[in-house]
Parts: C-alpha cells; structure tokens; sequence
C-alpha cells in the first residue's frame, strides 16, 4: 500500500531475506519490487561503475559498512543504481528481485547508540501544560536541542510485537505499585542513521554533520506515562522508555530527501558557533508523518497527522549536540527528533497530548465510547512521505502490535 | 604501588599487550606480575582441567566472550586457575609472564551500553542541598535504584587523558556562553560489567541477577557541573557527562568478592517483588574507596575515602532496574553506582559536594592558596580494596590526567 512511496526517485537501502535469499542482504525498493543489490552487482549490471570498496559493503549482512563509506562513494553508488534501473529495469533478471510480500524485513542497522532528541515545541508546550500545570519551554529550549541517552538494544524493527511492560508507576492515591503499565503511548518522531563516525574528543559542528549522516528512518519511541511520571525526577526517562523502540525498515538515503530540503523555523535567538549550519535556509525537510490506530477489529482511526518543518533543531544540530562536549558518534548511532506535533488537536504526536494525560478521551468509530491510551490487540502504524503525496519519497511505514 | 591488591585471592581479568605479546590478550596479576592464560592454556600448564569452550573463550583479544560463558563454567576456570598458581606459580614459564611496568593495559571489555544509577543517599543529600537549597532524596529514592543512560563510546580505559570539555553554560549573570568547562568533577564510582545477556521482553529479577554480572571495576564518572546545571531539566544529563568516563583495567569477578558480602542498608520501606534479593544480608560488599588528586608539581592529596557500604541499592538491583520493564542486557553492558559518598567532608565522592557547588575551596599543601574544581595538569586517581588492605583483593587505581 506504499508502493507509490517508492519511486526511482527514492530508492533507500534495507535488509531482507526471502525464500530464495536465505542470507541477510542488502536490498533497495522500487514501487513493491525488492531488490537484491549484490545480485546486481555480481552479475555486473551496474557495469563495473564501482568501486571494489563500495562492492565489498554490498555483500555484508547489514548497512553499517556501506554506511560509513566516504559520503561521495555512496553518492556515486546512488547514481549508478539510479541509471541503471531507470534505463535497464525490465531487463534485470528476476532472481535479483522479490514481491515486498515475499520478503522479511530486517533491522537495517546494528545498532551503535540512540538518543533521543526533543525539539517540537508543540510538544513541549503540551507535555508541560499536562504535566506541569504550565504552558513552556525547557530552560534552554533555544540554546540546544534538549535530548537524552535511550536503549539501544531496545531498537526493533517495525512489525515487532510490543509487549506491554510492568514496572512501578503511582495510582491515584499516590501509591507506588508495580504492575503492567495503563498508559501505553507512541511518540510520533523521525530518526536520523549515523554513517561515518567520529572520535572522542573531536566535536563534529553542524556545519560538517551532513557528511555523518546516511539517512532518515520512522521512529516510535513506545513510552509508558505512568512509569514516565514516577520517574522523571531528577534523571530523567529510563525504564519507561527502554521496553522497545520501533523503526522503520527502508532507510531513506539525505541524497534522496535533498529536493526537499526547506527553510528551518526563525530562531528565537542567535545561536553558539557549533550549532551554526552552513545553510539555514535548506536545514528541515518537507515531510509529512501520519499516525493510525488499528483496533482488535481492525477499525482504523487517523491520530495524528503532522509535519517535520515545525521542528525547531535540526538532524545537523543533533550531530553536534551529541559530540559537543566530546563525545564520539558511531557508525550505526540512531539521533531520533522526539514527538513530532503541530499546534492543532489533530496534530498532536503521542496520545499523552491528545488526551491531555489520559484524561480526556477519543472515538474510534465502531467502538463503544471513548478510549484513552492504547490497549491490547492494537496496532498502531506510523507513516511518512517528503513533498506531495506523489512525490514518490516516502518511508512507508512502522507499525507495531501491543500484546499483553 | 598497589602489588598488595593482587593476592592469589583476586585473580581479576584484563586485557594487555607488551612487547612480546604485541596482540591483546587476556590475562590476570598475582602481585605485579601479570600472567598471559591463553599462553598458560596452550602449554598445558592447566591440566586440561578447562573446557573447549573456556579454552576457545581465552584466545579472545577481549573479555566477552569468556564473561558470557555460563556462571559456573567462569568458576570451574577460577578454581582451576587459582590452583595451578597456588601449587606451580614458580614453575610457569617466564615468556608467560611479564611486569606489571611491561604491559599496557587496554579497555577490557568491547562495552555494550553505559547506565549509570545514582544510589548513594548521601550523595543525593548533599547534591539537592547544594543544587536546589534543600536537602532531599529524589521522590522514589527508596522505590527503586534511580538511574539515566549514559555515553558507552566515551568509556576509556584509565591512563588515557582527559580533555577539558567545551559546551554551553550560564555565567554569574545567567547568561548562556559556550567556553571550556570551569567546572570540572570526578564522581567516585564502582560498576559492574555484564556477562552473560539477556533478551528483551524478559525481566531478570534481582534474584537472579548475579547470574549475568561477570565482575567489578573502578569508574571515574567525569562531569562538568556547569554544564549540568544548564541541561538537567527536563532530561537529565547528557554532554555534561558524555566527554569521557574511566574504568579500571583490571574485573575483579564476583567470586573474589565474595568472602566481602555484607548487608545492604536497612530497607527504608519494603520493597517490589523483583527487586527482593536471594539473601538480603549479602547484597552490598564490604569496599573502601579513596580518590586523590596529583596536581602539575606532583603534590598529592585525598580528597575522599569513603565506603561502599552506604550505598542504598546494590548491583543486583541494577541489574533487576535495568531490565524491569523489558530491556534486554547486552554482554559488556557496565552499570554504574553513582558517586559514592559519606557523610563526612572527608568522605564526599565528589567536588561538588566537597566544594559546595564550587563555592567553598579545599587547600593542597604546597600550593598557594585554595582550590575547588581540576585544573589542567591535575591527575586524579581512584582505588579501591575489600575488607582490610590486607586481604589481598583490591581493583588497583583508575587514572586520569586533565588536558586542556
């Protein structure tokens, strides 16, 4: 149902397996045909334009090596895969290439390290006033992106069961009780992949973070509000946010997403010299996200529907953020945006937004009454696209079913 | 200088090379001789009394492969190992052995993910009253072990310098400037190292946590409190401690520490069913700790003994925190105490507290005048040893020199 997300125009990288591709492989998407990259390569399709190097990333069983590839290797890589489908697609002989039905898709990446921005200030605005009792801005809002250091081995990909997790969280008489949570959420959010590393000691400055990034991926960062509240203080979030971490399988190369490269909100002050870009003007991106809810009965309600350009930090600041003081990326590092929400009720990323906490609910049409956080049996899926519709860049989807 | 830590009682593992031994190879010490096992396996000297797996496990350039082997099977290896010493330490060929002043000691083990807890009272005490004016344990202190992820790329080995970190601060007149941290700390820690892993969406309760913990080490936790101050709400920390956090090279394993075992503090309030350990009475250890700093002329002073035992919460309860709502832990996760302090002035883990907030200064006989925070050229060393000095089971020291 995303096959128009997939236009030659996109082609991310991912890693399936199929019947006849029993290994781990590194592969590409056009409308609903999977392709099998070392197939093509090896069978010289891509006639001998690349480089050994670049030919020896395409065998490995994930994206990490390819990843790390001097960003101008991998660009050239792009335009040679591009060339070659759009003039010879036909001709590519069927065992490179598979029905997306027919496929597993797999983590894209091993993962290095994930962390966890938070820059709409919607959101900001929102959490506060239902959490806070006050509508604002974290203290240094427009001085940084605030973030802090997620699980990464909590990273799943997309159609991974989510379990429901048990931890402590305080009932209404402010008891602290230890039982599976009852206020199950998604965070609506994009994540950006770190190719090329750094080293410790050596901060990268947003104006040379570009050359880091490989590419964008979904992100729902599964939270547990109950647990969230009981321990925000002084630490911040931990158990309540590491039961799992959804993502999406293709991810969508910058090179791809360059047509649609927008102007950044104004800032609200100027800012340090690492957090300067060397464009301001072509920092966002145009893309617009989605979220449903699936219930038991498979009735479907939009959630949420909302739009990267209101994010006030970029993907560039995130890079030099997280090695600001130091600290060295790794190749596989996943910089996730936090809930992306805009300012009306139905554009709001989490549903501790649109329910303000759990207090006020939503219909599902079909279903008796109204609902609050999620319950077992749905399935909540996250979708995204850059420009229009028919663009042909999008991210296809993430999904995730809740079970108990 | 810490010979006496190294009895035939410890036997921790590291991972050196020297000039013989240009590969990384895992060894242990007796006294300050450091003994290369797979050289000691491979001659036979063993008598054949290890397993193939244990075996495959000591030709390993780090400690996670052997870490992740069965509990009992590390044991088997211990008491074989500990024999062979005992009855033949004069007999082992010199090529298997070098001086501790011949190796160089590496990071030893490829670290999964870094969280750091935050488990002594008195720390939290004194950091609220010097950070917020009032003297208070964070609202779920005796709920469970409070705890944030932290940056495993920037763990080090001790030895390896560390630089003075640039990021945003607030200056006297609240202003927001990006300069050199003029605030730097060490927090006093001990830590242990994840062996064996477990998957995600299975809880490892505090019962069975020391099932997957391999061993401890020393950690030096470096901050920069400045910087903290700015960034801790709402998120907690992040560039303020992502600049470089040491360890000491040698894992004392848990079964030399374990004639130390002593009861954790009484329980403030019962506590949750997976945080209920096996025997309440041995959960803490018996471990003093002491820090000094060794400033540019090489003037030394203590500036902290403290002991392990007034920590709140234990390891094993790291580990049931950790995991409690789902995430899985890796081989080579490190989970971390927190600044371990007492409630002396001569026992605070920390400069903050020392120094209330930089605010009260600290002399060093030789040098002009007081001090708080490290100046460039300062050295500070950690050590530890369980039970009295002289009981021939101590971590060594873990080292840092600032740079600017």
């Amino acid at each position: 149902m995303f096959a128009k997300h997939f236009s030659l125009s996109n082609l991310p990288y991912g890693i399936a397996t199929s019947e006849t591709h029993y290994r781990p492989s590194i592969v590409t998407r056009v409308q609903d045909n999977v392709y099998f990259l070392w197939d093509i390569v090896e069978k010289g399709l891509l006639n001998d334009d690349i480089s050994a190097s670049t030919a020896q990333t395409i065998q490995e069983p994930t994206l990490n090596a390819f990843a790390a590839l001097p960003r101008k290797e991998r660009q050239t890589f792009r335009s040679v895969l591009q060339r070659a489908l759009k003039e010879q697609i036909s001709s590519i002989p069927t065992e490179c290439i598979e029905h997306i039905d027919n496929v597993k898709m797999h983590l894209p990446i091993k993962v290095g390290e994930f962390t966890d921005f938070s820059c709409s200030k919607e959101h900001q605005y929102n959490s506060s006033e239902v959490g806070l009792g006050t509508r604002r801005l974290p203290p240094s809002f427009a001085n940084y992106p605030p973030a802090y250091a997620g699980r990464a081995s909590s990273i799943v990909v997309s159609g991974t069961p989510i379990k429901r997790p048990k931890g402590q969280y305080r009932n209404d008489k402010g008891e602290a009780i230890y039982e599976p949570t009852q206020a199950l959420d998604y965070e609506l959010e994009l994540a950006c992949i770190i190719g090329k590393p750094s080293k410790l000691g050596e901060p990268v400055p947003a104006s040379q973070a570009l050359d880091h990034i490989f590419g964008i991926v979904l992100l729902n960062d599964w939270s547990a509000r109950d647990m969230q509240a009981m321990e925000m203080l002084p630490l911040g979030p931990f158990s309540s946010k590491s039961f799992g971490t959804s993502i999406s399988p293709w991810i969508v190369t910058i090179e791809a997403l360059e047509p649609f490269r927008i102007p950044l909100p104004t800032r609200d002050m100027p800012v340090a010299q690492y957090l300067s870009v060397e464009d301001h003007l072509k920092s966002s991106y145009d893309i617009q996200l989605k979220a449903e809810l699936l219930n038991e009965a498979s009735l479907t309600k939009t959630i949420c529907e909302s739009k990267f350009e209101s994010v006030y930090w970029s993907f560039e600041h995130f890079v030099a953020q997280q090695t600001v003081s130091g600290a060295a990326l790794n190749n596989g590092d996943i910089l996730g945006t936090g809930t992306i929400s805009g300012s009306t009720r139905e554009s709001l990323g989490c549903l501790f937004e649109l329910t303000r906490g759990g207090k006020e609910g939503y219909k599902v049409e079909g279903e008796d009454g109204e609902r609050t956080y999620f319950r077992d049996g749905d399935s909540i899926r996250i979708s995204a696209f850059a420009g229009e519709e028919g663009a042909g860049v999008g991210f296809g989807d993430c999904t995730g079913l809740i079970i108990s």
